[in-house]
């Protein structure tokens, strides 16, 4: 049973905390966030311990792992926390607010020698059994070459203008899960050109985009293309095709029933998305911890890990400077 | 280029004349109605020649063949007046009003002898590009043995009063191409059972039902399950599914587009079927006529034939039945 | 919390074990089965105790309530065992082997009077979150006047021929579910027509239908048709269509993953249906152990009863009665 | 009846005959190729007369409109052929082989006058049933404000190098078409980037792409999203989908059947989308041929226009442009 140290007690530290409860490898210890409050939420729920000293979780005798929910600042300092005290990590996207601190932290960790404990990146998309089962078939052949990803990513709905305002802009916030999409079928991203939108009159004093196109394309000429929106009238829209030489594979959205309505002016009318991230990634959270969990008992290094973070938030920051200036930007 | 000489010039006549005049093979020669009004009407659409007297028709050295779309209770007549002239017949459904006139229409046909011309009868479903396409890979063992067959068939809205009045009763008018159809699949019926509904209180009055469920079973025990209705709200509701032990295969409904719509309310919603048989079937008709004329090119005898027409009219009588006694009847 | 006995530790009880473990507001207490070492290993994957002695369940000082898992002969039994010991019982279905032993049951639960705890019927599929969005649609009102019921249930594969032997026949086993479901949309059945079916050769010597179709209608009419059949090379087939005067809803089968394949062969090609009820309606055994949960929580009786289970199986007799005789059966 | 002259016979003629000769309104009158056995081809199969003068078509006075259909490289001399003679012209995309020829066009054409009789392009895709209902929706405000159009557009498989060699490109080729659509939704565009893709080694010596991701927008952001490929296993792949602020609407491939395969490894399969243009959008060219002769019989303007022809030249123009320096081009 691995005892797990929960950092940080946010919206998705309580996707982390139940999907801890829930595996049968795993149990919650203990949660920390500066907000006591917020932390004892997320731990009694579970049977789990709360602290608003988050470096006392690193030290805790009673941790075997830890799960960093924290906020994107403070990740780098979490993860070398985790490092030092010799315990693996499982850290939230993005690495890093930009590739500085990533270079820093590489710095770091390379002090800290062969032997530190792994850290993993919480893409969780890439364990969603609908993407993987897409990723395997395209790995195994089924398609033949693969040469175009298409991805439709759309949030329900803009998260506040607050959290915009400290998100590193939606390329970072938002696309970021998408660029590691790409790279989990690519590999590598050689180029990067992209479009921002400036679709919600409400946004437009966020300065930042809430639409976005982006083009990928990796050194062997095989293209990536990302739609993103804050908004969507039907939920969250997370839908994604590979094509190739022999066929295309594609991954739809999930909805709650698979009732379908009939009237006289509609047939075969669906539910809408499922909406958000916590119902549509259920699985994909609760496996991604079970990869997590099985590196760790397997003494292998988990996948994605910092050098995957590492790329998604520099083809982020290339789709940034691309938007601004209108030129392919080659990485 | 067969000339053709068109009985009748109702609402289903239209449909063959529009079949006759798009098809490279075949020309409207003449239409023949009591109505004459009615049979110009139809023959100046495509140039053709027009007269009230219907025998002439049947005469006329300009004509080679004959399509009757005349009042059910005149198909034997015209039948026969058709082979009296030498002069194949594609025949609408039903071929007679009951089972003794097709025992009188064989023993008339019987002194015809075998050099008699064929008469093919209009069961148009057969050929519907979807549902012929199911039947093709059934007899190909695409599914193994067939075992269930599931014929869902509503009409968008109940024909008049006064039409239902002499129709011959739901199960000769309306369901008698759904036992063609089982037919299809199933060879020679066994046994039949049927429920009767009325579900529209507006039709409660005609005395005939307008919801039907019908069982039918073939010697092999292969079942066809049967579900009518009078009315449907989102259009004609015409669906097929063969179901066999090493898979199934269906036929859906056919909509004027493939447009889906996604709100904030649901998503995926496609048209309304096609409304009514002239647009759902229209390649059916004209693939029907096309089987006509080869099989009159080739000398062979056109597929279904007087005798398929008798035993869908049989299993309707037995329909009929059944939905009154509430007993299986055996054929 | 409730604690929960469980009796029997067969196939279905380590599912409701599942769903106990699960349900924040219930534990597993014991497991009791005469097979000690059956007991044991459901136990212990939850922490439960496990006892041989059967009868020491109903006893426990440490039990609230019990789920009834045991073989059909034995659910009356345990029920009044449930019953004298004053605790709630969810029991699977059928209720009793026949209408006889159902009607002893009422007999001896008369004399348990009106405070005797509640009993539940584990019909499943009521609580499938798309069915039961069907049925709530419906009687919303959303598709008018409901008018016919189409039930497609098809397992996966046959059981062993030794359960056939004991599992009293097709209607009563495996088709008892869809009477639950059509009287979840009708209510009470006024006239049953079945036919039955020996369509797999391997399983001609058990005696038993394996494949049936099933006509049932209300006093008003309404017809519910069910096709099934013990084996389905795509998986287990589970829909559901209503149609009324204003539309139709229907619930379509469940897949792993929303993942289409297209080929130069083929497109839109989805995986095969969840195999088998476990997968396919976990959801559906944890909503009903729910709905169990709340109505004792709220001091309600349970819904579905003992006299939804014993007009199930009064359905299930009259259509082993039909397919024998071929007569309609009126209830 | 508009009695129509054919300029060209090779295989997009034949299709335009074709609807030619079904249009109640429309008579093919001759046809003129410089190869007279083409012409012949063409022309016997709908009782036309050929002729190798192409010119004469021109001055036939039996002719009251053209139907251009020559190699591109011709068409602004056929355009001027037609306008001198007080013929409507129906001209084929593009509308010349670059922006320079269509400015020479333009100065022509302005010496004509109003009084010249007009010009329609042939750009076929408006007139699809799926993706005008699409576009009528998005017009309509069904989807509130559009935000985001993303178009699939894959041929079946690449044509002849020797076509390839002389079609200008695959952005004035194939993408011309998209280009079209893309301005049917959005009016003229302001930004265009695009990747071009070298996908097949076996093209590799023509030194055009063979695959594409072109990203437009117009002046108020709105962006549209093309992927196109030489070749698609599953068929010629044209789809849809238009994103608003209320909803999405998409239009899907057609096939042709309603088909669906469930076996024992995939559920759901439909056929392969119908292969190839003349197949897809045969509702298509005739539904243009009636916008056409509408548009005379009214005597106002056809649309699209030679002004749309030219705006997507431009934009082909700009993507070739784009693809091969990487910078976004502003129009």
């Amino acid at each position: 049973m691995l005892r797990i140290g929960l950092i940080g007690a946010g919206r998705i530290a309580r996707v982390h905390a139940r999907s801890i409860a829930q595996n049968p490898s795993t149990t919650l210890a203990v949660v920390g966030d500066v907000v006591l409050e917020a932390a004892s939420d997320v731990a009694s729920a579970h049977g789990a311990r709360a602290t608003a000293d988050v470096d006392s979780v690193f030290a805790d005798a009673e941790v075997d792992a830890v799960v960093i929910c924290s906020p994107t600042p403070l990740h780098v300092d979490h993860i070398l926390a985790a490092v030092r005290a010799g315990k693996p990590a499982l850290c939230e996207k993005p690495v890093a607010m930009d590739s500085a601190a990533v270079d820093e932290l590489r710095r770091r960790l390379a002090e800290a020698g062969d032997s530190a404990p792994a850290v993993m990146m919480g893409f969780n998309r890439r364990f969603d059994p609908s993407f993987q089962a897409v990723h395997d078939a395209v790995e195994a052949g089924e398609i033949g070459t693969l040469e175009q990803v298409t991805i439709i990513s759309r949030d329900p709905a803009a998260p506040p203008k607050e959290y915009i305002a400290v998100s590193g802009g939606i390329f970072k916030d938002m696309t970021i899960h998408d660029f590691d999409t790409a790279r989990y079928f690519l590999g590598d991203i050689a180029t990067v050109s992209a479009l921002g939108q400036h679709l919600d009159p409400e946004l437009a004093d966020t300065g930042d985009f809430d639409g976005a196109i982006v083009t990928l394309a990796n050194a062997a000429g095989v293209s990536a293309t990302i739609t993103n929106s804050r908004h969507c009238a039907s939920g969250y829209d997370q839908r994604l095709e590979a094509f190739g030489t022999l066929g295309s594979l594609t991954a739809d959205n999930v909805r709650p029933t698979t009732v379908r309505r009939n009237t006289a002016t509609l047939t075969e009318a669906q539910d809408p998305y499922l909406d958000f991230f916590l119902e549509r990634y259920e699985a994909a959270y609760a496996r991604e911890l079970g990869a997590f969990v099985a590196a760790i008992a397997q003494g292998r290094r988990p996948s994605p890990g910092i050098e995957d973070g590492a790329a998604a938030l520099r083809v982020a920051e290339a789709a940034a400077e691309s938007a601004r200036t209108g030129a392919v930007v080659r990485l």
